[in-house]
């Protein structure tokens, strides 16, 4: 069975979250329904990360199998053609092994946190952007930032719902900087524990108003417990922006 | 009547336009609403620019008269209260002299097209970008572009209906510069024509394909005839950055 490996930008405001659910238009769900349009076929898709509702893509990665083989562009146009009215784009496809999984094979997740630091209600970018009234200081955020990064136990950062079987992952990346009037949070892994952004970013917010000092952001993960999270950032600011693969998983 | 400048953004999606018309709801209008809901006056709100349907402001200037003086952080505080939930935000307010025009004050308006190059549609970034499918020469596009900058006689690029008195602008500047997988135009004027800029981006556009010679640009300039604009540029990829006056304007 030829597998695909497709590139997937979307808006996450009108979706329950990436995916599949009992009730609500998920993004698999409206993937898995554009491929059956397409070739008739049903399958299911994996994604690279099972994004929460209203979280945004630029570079969600999937894989899925159909019996025939197809030209990636023709699957690409497709799609596109089939996903219509969703907010979801199918920016490329490929042909990959049966060995190509978009979940275990991914080596890096990239995710982009916005916040848009100022009085004024976001108007053009809302839905895109976390607006947070309170001045910020970014350099405070940064440093506190950089105690998260490394080998450790998430515990603090992670969902009361997280079904990952360890609390304990290596955060490659977490950097804080400013564009214009927004603070752009960056983070990087392998994976990431259940909310495990939003929740770095929640306290991240706390340190930049002066609510919390920087040192209370090793104190908060020294604790290994979910009670120290002072606060878990809205789904509407992050997008997930990037999944990199081994270059021979494909 | 002390007078007062505001700053505003807005997604020009829901909207017929900046100006209030008989039917459907305006940006002008729902500033002027607001207003009275805020403090019970009737006003006429005069903006810089008369956005159409569909186009997007980050700068848009305006201005407006009450019998009060107001400390004018409330006025944008109680603003931004009774806009909601349009998506209209007032970045900023200021006292100003009643010699204050947003309009005719201005010396130079900004204006940022968004041109999203590639195949697949647009999802995350529907209704703020021009999504092209044909491959673009960003080049051309901009050496092309070189020929409307300067005082020109703009009738091949000004809708039917403009209203201006004399067709003659001067052009400070239209750039094209490339942002990851967007294109971006970016013009600047003390004022310009109805439909101006998306005339000229619709005209680049074709000059970017290859339909066009960079050179018909100033062909088509030269006809001072509206049927010599190849192409008018959908509104939803155009947006009001910003707008100057002289420093004493206040």
């Amino acid at each position: 069975m030829p597998r695909y490996r497709i590139i997937i930008e979307y808006d996450g405001e009108p979706f329950v979250g990436w995916q599949i659910q009992a009730a609500g238009a998920s993004v698999q769900g409206e993937l898995k329904n554009a491929i059956a349009r397409f070739c008739g076929e049903e399958v299911t898709v994996r994604g690279a990360g099972r994004t929460d509702a209203g979280v945004h893509a630029r570079g969600q990665v999937a894989h899925f199998d159909l019996t025939r083989d197809w030209d990636p562009f023709r699957v690409t146009e497709a799609l596109n053609f089939h996903l219509k009215p969703a907010p979801i784009a199918v920016l490329d496809c490929a042909a990959v092994s049966g060995e190509f999984d978009a979940r275990f094979s991914a080596v890096k997740r990239h995710y982009l946190y916005r916040v848009l630091s100022r009085r004024a209600p976001a108007a053009l970018d809302r839905g895109r952007v976390w607006r947070v009234a309170q001045k910020l200081d970014p350099t405070a955020m940064h440093e506190a930032a950089q105690a998260l990064v490394g080998h450790h136990d998430f515990t603090t950062f992670r969902a009361a719902g997280c079904q990952a079987l360890s609390p304990v992952k290596t955060l490659d990346r977490l950097d804080v900087t400013v564009v214009g009037d927004e603070i752009h949070i960056t983070a990087s892994a392998r994976s990431f524990l259940h909310n495990q952004v939003r929740s770095m970013v929640g306290c991240l917010k706390l340190v930049g108003e002066g609510h919390w000092r920087p040192e209370r952001m090793r104190e908060a993960l020294d604790a290994r417990d979910r009670k120290a999270c002072g606060l878990v950032a809205p789904a509407h600011g992050l997008c997930l922006t990037r999944v990199d693969y081994p270059p021979d998983a494909c």
